[in-house]
């Protein structure tokens, strides 16, 4: 444990630098009085626990898990409407062979998920210093409106419960409130073009 | 409006101890494998402009402000579920007499507003030390679940946009996506016995 | 060790809400442009093993710990000039029988250890409000300069490393350096008139 | 003012960045129990009024300001002992060309001013993305004990007061604890292989 606590720094340092760096862009954009397609920003490291599980359950050897478990970086984008998260991540593509390289991306809002799930999924290289030198980082981004976070946090609670076996009945539970929620983007989508409007004003407001 | 930073400099603090008070719940209960009903928690002081905004839509004198607009400091505590909240409330009424005192509440869920908006208000009065010696201040918390927090977001947005002067079309869709809230918090009712104690599980292992 | 894990939560909350409360003094003078005698504030809560250690050393018995060790929850602040820590003293006093309790001080200032040690101490009794109900915490609030805190840091480590068997040679080095850092509070002592007018001055101009 | 809000907002995000940079190698460094030469790091972005004074003074156009004045982004790097300051220099040496480019340095402590000032600064470029694509910013870095620190603070708010016209007996005085500063620094350096051997054995006993 105490080994992988060690490996892991550069993976903490990481997780902190894109944090700053995708707030940052939804402070620019506000203080312009520009409507940002960012909501909120958050990130972790995953649990020593939970790689070396995922570990076992691929397969993978303890000196594959770095370049083979893609998410021990996870940086989570929250938008308000669907359409500000393919904003986003063309905001990242543009920063792609800069601060950071685009390694493939998933998109699980045009192909959602068999049980609901839905989200834009982009795994990059992120090139950190340390004390030791430079390291290339690989971190998952993961984009979201906040109705598709509600969910994928309560099916995340379910899964990890029943380790993957959920009961019939609640995985039909599962899928209602996965239209629900698909149902409520899609409501909040009619009436974006009024709030985006709305919003830019409140802040030339705030800010003047 | 230098005057009027000099007297939210009480209010700031208030809704910072407010802040650190209520999300320590949140941690206690976590870290002892509990199911927390808080998720999350922020609060903000009222801007100068919207307290004079305010004060003059009401006819309030400026020296009836701090004690007829009690909204200036504002905690916003945000429940996974609509049982949280009224789990929420009792944690409060508990404290009642002891750090805070209540005022008086509205229950907007029970109540929905006419508008579609639904969430729990709390008027409490709450002591500090100054520099100067004590004062109580008149703070507003409000208990909502995630996606009533988005629609009253959504809602307040295109409120300030249209000086309340709502078109009628705008406040039609306001009310489906207010009715698309509703119906999420329902499907995620009927599955949340399934999802506390999933969440309580989680907690159990992360902590050992 | 996850048993005491537990009872240090009220301990972590106590620290949380005593360092925004001595933050807000210093933000709330800044703020009307008067000196602030509190530079800044750190806290913390001691570590178990360090708990324990001092259990066994004085002979306390594991159901005594909480009423006997008087450090569980430290708040450390740090001052400018010697003649703010008295000011600090007397803000802390002032709230005595209201948000805190004064239990009993130590002025190792006025009465310098042998060691060469400064600083002033008070022993507080601070209510908790948790989710169980209310709790009253033991703190030692610690009162120092800049150049006093800087020493004792170095102390210490010192006395960490040798576990109070400091050799002679050392323990004399250490004396020399608490002589330098009491000349420096000495030297600035004299200058503090210009220096606190110099501040307020720019306080004022920075609000404007 | 609104258009220089407009202007600083890169500098914000650049002093966010480093100060998440610089606190990063302090955290690896002590999780790993090496002793580390970072104390603590702060930083700033320079207000407009001082930006637009400083640009007066040296007779700068606006259009200039940015390219001219070197420390609108600040960054300060608090350190125990004065070798430190060259560790420390030493690691932003080796990222010289990855992740900030060194464009000259001034070693103050070696060339003490006549003041009695002592201080390590780097002026670096520091390329940043924005929404609207990338940008390189100046910054400076000061490298400073903690008692050199003190004394710049406080020679800061005199010569701010006197407008630079520091009357000769106050002058006198500032060398006086400039003086007293330099000795608890020798003091200091005369015992840092005692402490530095201390904190490394700390860390690695809180480590375990």
């Amino acid at each position: 444990m105490r080994h992988w606590k060690k490996i892991l720094i550069p993976y903490e340092q990481a997780v902190e630098e894109l944090k700053v760096k995708f707030k940052a862009i939804r402070n620019e954009l506000r203080e312009i009085s520009e409507y940002s397609p960012i909501e909120f920003v958050t990130g972790r490291v995953k649990k020593v626990s939970s790689i070396l599980e995922k570990a076992k359950k691929y397969g993978f050897a303890e000196n594959e898990i770095e370049e083979k478990i893609e998410d021990i970086a996870g940086i989570r984008i929250m938008c308000q409407f669907v359409d500000d998260i393919y904003k986003v991540v063309e905001l990242i593509e543009q920063r792609d062979g800069k601060d950071l390289k685009i390694v493939y991306v998933k998109d699980y809002i045009k192909n959602r998920k068999e049980s609901g799930y839905r989200s834009y999924h982009m795994i990059i290289k992120y090139p950190i210093q340390t004390a030791f030198g430079n390291k290339e980082i690989l971190a998952e981004i993961q984009i979201r409106t906040l109705a598709m976070n509600f969910w994928a946090t309560i099916e995340h609670s379910i899964n990890y419960k029943y380790k993957k076996n959920v009961p019939e009945p609640i995985k039909e539970r599962l899928k209602k409130s996965a239209e629900a929620a698909y149902h409520l983007d899609k409501e909040m989508w009619e009436i974006r073009h009024e709030v985006i409007n709305a919003q830019k004003l409140f802040e030339i407001k705030s800010n003047t």
